[in-house]
């Protein structure tokens, strides 16, 4: 289960479809990005104040998994779910919804390093 | 053992990096993308042809591990591979790889569809 | 004096940003395509009926001024104005504004054209 | 007439196509970009070197004029011209070219800051 999840909507834009009418897959993980963000924000917190403290959050692994296509216009939703949260690191999963249907699913794995890359612990501001 | 493989030279442009000063993360699955084009065209065909043939290859899963960021200007080797080749999909894994080092590594299937967007068998030409 | 005028919130992702830690350039021109979008959405009408008519707004001329750097969660208002409509065209001017001043500003023109590329009238339920 | 110019070529990638089937608008400033990066490069200098020494080219001013589409896999020229040199700016001018037609053609200027966003004359290694 799910320690917690939030929901984001995104309305397409033009310049991420591709030739084949639809959202180039890429662009998924850049929907996840705006998930999990949006989900800290809803905590009061941004990612911004975390980069200010000198910390940053690298994405060590993402994978996606597409059952349908997203066009142009088309109003998304993207939920986020906290799986699992290490020392120093965070596993999210994701499901991108319109209209009630699961279009997409992913996760990611993101990690906490400072400036010189060095792995650090999760400040304890986020883990509250 | 894969099936087949290909070198496909990439550098770095400044706008696929992000306020990290490193290749935003899902670049990567555009990397991947030209890996797989450039290596079909290493074998006389083009991915236009495809369309051409009203067929589409449409990606049904991607998955990227980060192991090293990637900087503005670097020259990245995308080493692509055929790994499977079923009757209508094919499975591929990538290197990203600079000076000799893999910093990062990832596995897409694309899916053959008509205009509809119907499952169909992949052309005879491709196979060969 | 424009003829129209509409305001668009756009919260800065970080797949935007560069290497320098500002929004890449090229985005603004994105930014001001998502203004003259909702602008069309605020009087009832989406880019995508344009679309299903069989019509296409392009770009012909583009330009930017960039006064200010937008940084990474930065919200902006995007305020999109109807400058001069043509028969087959339209040109729209921008200011992208953060805390009430204006950070860049542009201006594009757009023809219609239809499938084949031939530049065809504006169809008559936009004009209203 | 311009002071220098150089030849770059750039293949089209299947994600900078958009659902028009065409290079999105917005994508044109990045082959401007990468124009100007090369052309410095062919003249034994990388735009790496510049931040190393704390120095940036921002973009002031961008602007493209579009004539035809360029569609996926097409291989373009990006001819870039330095038009006027400052003491703290550049301006290029740029012709992007298929087939030895003229497909967009455009104009910017860069701007040296500092790291502190200080407008900065251009290195003495620079104008040489």
């Amino acid at each position: 289960m799910a320690l917690a999840s939030h929901d984001t909507e995104i309305r397409v834009r033009y310049q991420e479809t591709d030739g084949q009418q639809r959202v180039h897959h890429a662009n998924f993980l850049t929907y996840f990005e705006i998930g999990r963000t949006e989900m800290l924000r809803g905590r009061g917190a941004t990612y911004r104040q975390f980069e200010e403290a000198g910390l940053f959050l690298v994405v060590s692994e993402a994978s996606c998994s597409y059952r349908a296509a997203a066009e142009y216009d088309d109003l998304l939703v993207v939920r986020t779910y906290v799986e699992k949260v290490g020392g120093a690191s965070i596993e999210h999963a994701y499901e991108v919804i319109r209209d009630k249907t699961i279009i997409a699913s992913g996760r990611t794995v993101v990690v906490c390093v400072d400036r010189e890359g060095r792995v650090r612990r999760l400040p304890d501001w986020l883990l509250e």
